[in-house]
């Protein structure tokens, strides 16, 4: 249900997820798709009709009247990809602006100011600090136990060559692997379910103002890096580097806070940073250090922060952001350099270490297949979203209990582990043993004597070794058939995995998959070329690396720094940023990058960058919802609980009180403005009992502070164990020292495209559409925004309204 | 005067630039000072009387009233710091949705949606390719122009050492520089003041919002590129980096546009992008080209026309500034490549080119290091903008007509030479001339043969190969002492040149002093560990210079990105941003950045990225501009004309047509807001004598085009020429078709906070303050905004409010 908009119908109550039949005048249909009735009490609560557009009163004019041309968004029923789930609520970034809070800032001093900005910078020097000491704790671990467990195989392979009883290391792999998967699995499915997948959609969306519930507990961060942790050693085709930034966004929510919900624990510190604005530029510094941890990029990681998250660039944010990124980088390097025994040294730039590639000039000729290169993987990263659509699609369906899911993780690992051995075992692709070559554990399988099967290094290291292999192996390394057909399983195997119900990152599987084509166009070259000193297979590999990727999540700029930052390449930086550019400019002609289709899948109500184009014609009153509930500024508590009970609106206008005695006679207003008020508050206020008695209201201090409403932050009193006597009932409460008295308002005949740049430059939460007299006659909230789309496809336009439902989220 | 809010107070003519006595009730003072009478006439155009904050009439409420608590802020004195200079305009950002425009709008087909789209890429395209074509001339001019001056001058010195006539070449040193500078200042002063300096300040505001007269013109971008390339012949302290963003800009604004002003050409075409925003936007991508081109760094170029420029991070927009910035960068190395006869290869990055660094490890024992050296820039950095200053308000106040601005280059000029005589003369730093050495012209002077004075290598070539030098040579190449002697001249000549009436460029004689002492910390720690590996003078004479650039102009991000991809060394990075960071940090203790400090110097009305702190108590009421002159819906010509003659308002709120029939009773009203106007807009309705006979305005189709306004921007017809009969006069204009109708409002008792965020986030023009009624009471402009700062400076905060002046802009 959308709970920020839902609309009441007099005496009729409808179902939850029931849809109204669609209600069009002039193209306008709205109204969210459940429903609740109210009692009708001794309250200010306006009921209404629905009749598309609201028409204009008497003294209104709209001065589009004569020949307004409303755009005719059309229907779409409820879908898969196309449902807005109404289960999600919105973050208030807007400070608010009520009389406790003004009284609060005016006692502040200008040191308690400096203070607080000093605060600010400590608290981001430990985010850092711990998103990368947890990013070192998986990595070392991934590290050493991939060495016991390869180790472990490798005897037993060496073994059973000889002695004829390879279906020992097979099922000692499988049970080993498997065992991992198993953990992962249950971790997630049983015990976070928001910790599935990469966390990266989750954190944008976060960004974006979606409240993602329980996406910052610790369960969540504990489920996540053990999740990882377990998913990489099982072998499956995932990457740890996209869970790395949703922790570092865990990290620092927890961190800004000084208190642990899922603990029970609350330190009592940094109470000025428990609301939602400050919370959501500590979360963008904790992605950034996540991305910087993961990669060795910090400035790779505030792009990401700013190309995914922000939508207003404050330039202080942007320092912190940056310190945060640099400590988090600058501790990895330490922390990783003392592991591999170079203490006090700076030589290890990231988790994700591709080793530096030497200069690797390039020429103009070379352009055209960087480009080529970019289209390929533009096309292969539109065919993997599609296919791993299809799949998520069927799962939803199919895949509904959590044992099934378990089942599933244990499935594709036995599928995993059985190709890599069947590649292993039928591929004869020998190569001698070199001094140089940094194989862990080169497999002899039927290979002579100082020999080994190149195909089995692939399988048997972590994909991140595989990569660097790829790229900086020498030409003859890799047999290009067996390289393609490692391409073809894995991309197979990676689009199969990403989506099940464990922790896995997409990044490695991607560039994997990418460097293992690139190699090849690279390979080919090189013999056409009769080895020329530009056909380098490496250079090719990281290309197609990086075209591979950029097809698949289709983020440019970052993307980029990423790359060139963990790679140390710069000057093959223009090649790169053209294979990117194109890759995304292709795939996108086909579907949306992966992360946008999961966010779609998911149901939800990201913003878009810009509204619908062309939709001038249509008004704030073609699209808003209504009726509004409304309440007076010093209300009965029995009316405001009845409210509380009865909808699920997370903000009430208040309106003047004697709003009958005007003379202004619009029909369709519910009052004139005085105010918001949020759900939360209303609760705060009824569970303190912050009663008076007097319909005027009391002129005393207001009796609940800011410190009490922070203490409650975020998660609010719920109705239980919440006693009312009758004659609390009938006392009144208050609201005119808590309610914000000037919310953003958007007069009824704005436009769309004005409405949507006032809600996204400001990251709203509640729009009051008013008429001319400054009286209340609807409310636009995230989701009647998020649910006007154009799809603009082969030079037509097709506009579409989502339907809102009630499924949940998934990964 | 502030032509966008200047109030009008009855019966009484002041003078522009008299500053009316501060009128302060409850700390709010604001009306700007200047003032003009209207002759009252048969219109609504509403008086008032100043008296400090609006008192709110009958039916409306102030939640804040009991105990609200409004900050002082403090009117400082007219001067050369703090005066905000009302001559400059603001840009409209806002889509102007009037009737005409979402007509057209609506006649627009997703064909034309897209075909627009490719447009935009394409102009882009040629913006990139543009602005690196110029870069490039400039480069090869410079390169070619400098060896044929230093070989002329090397053979006169060799020849004059022995025979005793040294006098001779100095003499000749000093007329080609003096000729040089000469040419740069005379093109600047005569014929485009506003070329001078480095033009990224006035770029910045630019992209603030600010519209900077004559910013973009092609005179301007010529004057710009041979000026810049005269002054760094001329042997000054300058660099050719800033005026190649500044000349990106410009280019962008004019290909964007199809036509060209000062040519007095049009073309006809991208008709559709001539309007602010779209203007705008370009500008941003010019920028970015203009960075890639100067520093060989399109991510550099991104971010810095993102950190200066944008204050809405549009995702759409960051993919055409980075194809911009990448084409540009593309284009310069394929042209350079050419030049230096490697056709088809990609080696040049960029004009700056510091050559790569060969990997250069560090330790975390260094990181000490290199925050000391952050400190130290800092410290040279403020003292350097102190000094800046000061000769700044000097030049402002004594050097003021146009041959003493010529007169100063030339003495700086001479000054500059004579300085590189003496030092080459005295100091006798002879280096033996090994054959790796790639110095262009060894001058021998009285050292052995087979040597060469290392002091005279300085100054015989362009800045950028001294940074390079200073980068690369072998630690024994360069004398402590002459170094340091160096430092402290080229420190002191960069400070007095910089603010000179040429186009002149910061980064270079920054980076240069730079370099110079961190090279000397560097050659201090080589001596010190007896030649340890880490102590590498070049690396420390990186730090060195980043340091002091950060100290000088404090831009952290973009800088460290630029300097990364500059040198093309990754692996100092961490390094580099510590550096950086430090030196801004300590630099702000001091004083603002150059670029800041230059902006406040001119007056620029630049909006912060915040507003004051604390200030909730200060509301809209007290720092609107009132009385509003206001227009009806449909108003007579001769009314029109007058207050556009009357006053210097560029917009105009126009209200309900029977205002005062109204029992609102709102004494501060001046009616119901139905609309805003603009000047230009008004002016090309009379241009175009859109007239009708009736009071009721006509209901036909409206006479004047969207296509007709966008033929006259941005240059607006004057009154020169425009004659009305009697009859035209008492006729009407109906301005319905043509209004904004829901301009953005702010409620009269909206805190400043909210109404800062509302303007800056938006990036608006016109604020028209509200009462509960929808009635207008005031209006806030860009410098209404401006004005109120605060200054956070140990421990307490100072709220000013900025006086208006009527000073010019010499940045």
């Amino acid at each position: 249900m959308d709970t920020e908009t839902e609309t009441l119908i007099n005496g009729q109550r409808l179902k939850p997820n029931q849809v109204l039949p669609s209600n069009s005048a002039d193209g306008a249909i709205i109204y969210d798709s459940s429903h609740f009735q109210l009692r009708s009490r001794d309250r200010h609560v306006s009921y209404g009709s629905i009749n598309g557009a609201v028409p204009l009163p008497e003294n209104n004019r709209d001065p589009e009247m004569p020949g307004r041309q409303s755009v005719t968004f059309r229907r779409l029923p409820p879908e898969m990809l196309t449902t807005l789930s109404s289960q999600f609520e919105s973050l208030d970034y807007e400070p608010w602006e009520s009389r406790v809070f003004k009284e609060e800032s005016s006692k502040k001093t200008p040191s308690s100011l400096t203070k607080q900005g000093i605060t600010r910078w400590v608290v981001v020097f430990f985010i850092g600090v711990c998103t990368a000491l947890i990013a070192c704790t998986i990595d070392i671990c991934v590290v050493e136990i991939t060495k016991l467990k390869y180790g472990f195989l490798k005897k037993y392979i060496d073994k059973c060559v000889t002695e004829n009883c390879l279906y020992m290391p097979y099922l000692l792999w499988l049970g080993i692997s498997c065992g991992f998967a198993f953990i992962a699995s249950v971790l997630v499915t049983y015990g976070e379910p928001v910790a599935a997948g990469s966390g990266i959609p989750l954190v944008k969306c976060y960004l974006n103002g979606i409240n993602v519930h329980r996406l910052h507990r610790l369960k969540t961060l504990f489920v996540k890096a053990a999740g990882v942790t377990c998913s990489v050693l099982g072998g499956l085709a995932v990457g740890k580097e996209g869970p790395m930034v949703h922790s570092g966004a865990a990290v620092a929510a927890g961190l800004s806070q000084g208190k642990s919900t899922s603990l029970g624990f609350d330190f009592g510190i940094l109470k000025e940073f428990r609301c939602d604005q400050e919370k959501r530029d500590f979360v963008t510094g904790g992605a950034a250090a996540g991305v910087a941890a993961a990669f060795g990029a910090p400035i790779g990681g505030v792009l990401f922060s700013l190309e995914e998250g922000s939508s207003f660039w404050n330039q202080n944010m942007t320092w912190r952001i940056f310190f945060c990124s640099m400590v988090s980088a600058f501790t990895l390097n330490v922390v990783l350099s003392a592991y591999h025994g170079q203490i006090g040294q700076l030589a290890y730039d990231g988790l994700l270490n591709f080793g530096k590639f030497p200069d690797i000039p390039f020429t103009l000729l070379e352009l055209p297949i960087f480009i080529g290169m970019g289209i390929i993987g533009g096309l292969i990263g539109a065919l993997f979203n599609q296919m791993n659509y299809h799949i998520s699609v069927f799962r939803r369906r199919f895949i509904v209990s959590r044992w099934a899911k378990v089942l599933e993780v244990i499935v594709v690992c036995c599928v995993t582990v059985t190709a890599g051995f069947v590649m292993i075992y039928c591929v004869n692709d020998c190569k001698p043993l070199g001094p140089k070559d940094d194989i862990d554990f080169p497999i002899q399988m039927f290979c002579e004597d100082g020999q080994f099967n190149a195909v089995a290094a692939m399988w048997f290291q972590t994909p991140e070794a595989s990569v660097r292999a790829l790229f900086h192996d020498q030409p003859g390394t890799h047999n290009p058939l067996s390289v393609g057909l490692f391409f073809i399983t894995y991309v197979f195997l990676a689009c199969w995995t990403y989506g099940l119900s464990i922790s896995s990152g997409i990044f490695i599987p991607a560039l994997l998959s990418g460097a293992a084509w690139g190699r090849l166009v690279g390979l080919g070259l090189y013999r056409l070329t009769e080895g020329a000193a530009w056909a380098d297979p490496g250079k090719y590999a990281l290309i197609g690396a990086a075209s591979q990727l950029g097809g698949i999540a289709r983020v440019t700029l970052s993307l980029a720094v990423i790359l060139i930052e963990t790679t140390g390449n710069l000057s093959l930086g223009l090649g790169l940023m053209l294979t990117l550019l194109t890759a995304k400019l292709v795939g996108d002609c086909f579907n949306a990058g992966i992360y946008d289709m999961n966010v779609q899948l998911a149901g939800l109500p990201m913003l878009p960058w810009s509204s619908p184009p062309l939709c001038y014609g249509t008004q704030a009153r073609d699209i808003m919802s209504k009726p509004v509930v409304v309440l007076r500024e010093v209300e009965r508590v029995s009316t405001v609980l009845s409210v509380l009970e009865e909808t699920r609106h997370q903000g009430f206008p208040l309106i003047f009180e004697n709003r009958f005695s005007g003379s202004q006679g619009n029909q369709n207003s519910f009052g004139m403005l005085r105010g918001l008020i949020l759900r939360s508050q209303l609760k705060i206020l009824l569970k303190e009992k912050a009663f008076c008695s007097s319909p005027t209201g009391s002129a005393s201090q207001p009796p609940v502070s800011l410190e009490t409403f922070r203490m409650y932050y975020p998660r609010y009193p719920t109705f239980q164990g919440m006693h009312f006597t009758e004659e609390e009932r009938s006392s009144y409460l208050d609201l005119r020292p808590y309610l914000n008295p000037t919310p953003y308002t958007v007069p009824m005949h704005a436009s769309l495209p004005r409405t949507f740049q006032l809600f996204r430059a400001l990251g709203l939460r509640h729009l009051i559409v008013t008429d001319d007299n400054n009286e209340v006659v609807g409310m636009i909230t995230r989701k009647t925004l998020a649910r006007y789309r154009a799809r603009i496809c082969c030079g037509t336009i097709d506009f579409v309204e989502l339907p809102l439902g009630g499924h949940g989220v998934q990964l």
